[in-house]
């Protein structure tokens, strides 16, 4: 069993409305930044998962995004990057 | 002036506890989730910005993280991805 890094992101539908990312453009507009649009905002996870191999950890990570981490109705996950703990932590990344 | 597609993601500085992020873990250990911690969420931000190059871009998104897009006190910005809208279509991604 080892321990691996999982970086994740949830975003809404293309579809579907996104009153945040509305939201920030407007303020980023009123601000003065300029040339600035299309803005949505979506989550990004970070997780620590133990299992045997990196089949067995994308496995879980798709039954835990199917269930709590995201609404499939209105949105959609991609799993960015899946990497042993220890790599990670051999290049110095912090979590 | 052309436009260009940039991906960013803002984190809590790792010192700062992230109650969201504790939130979930448990959530996903009391549904039978096993094997998972170190739980963190952050925001992922899809913009298209007009610039000249990507370093005029790169320049103003900074500018736009560290005056709305992030808190500098406790949170943490990292520009993921920078580049052309048109190399992004001809890849077939949608924003």
């Amino acid at each position: 069993m080892g321990a691996w890094n999982v970086d994740l992101q949830v975003w809404l539908k293309p579809s579907v409305f996104d009153p945040q990312g509305h939201a920030v453009e407007q303020a980023l507009l009123s601000l003065g930044h300029e040339g600035v649009g299309h803005v949505r905002i979506g989550k990004a996870m970070m997780l620590c998962v133990t299992a045997e191999s990196a089949a067995a950890v994308e496995e879980k990570v798709r039954a835990m995004c199917e269930t709590v981490l995201s609404n499939p109705v209105m949105e959609t996950y991609e799993i960015v990057r899946i990497e042993p703990a220890e790599a990670a932590a051999k290049a110095g990344e912090s979590r």
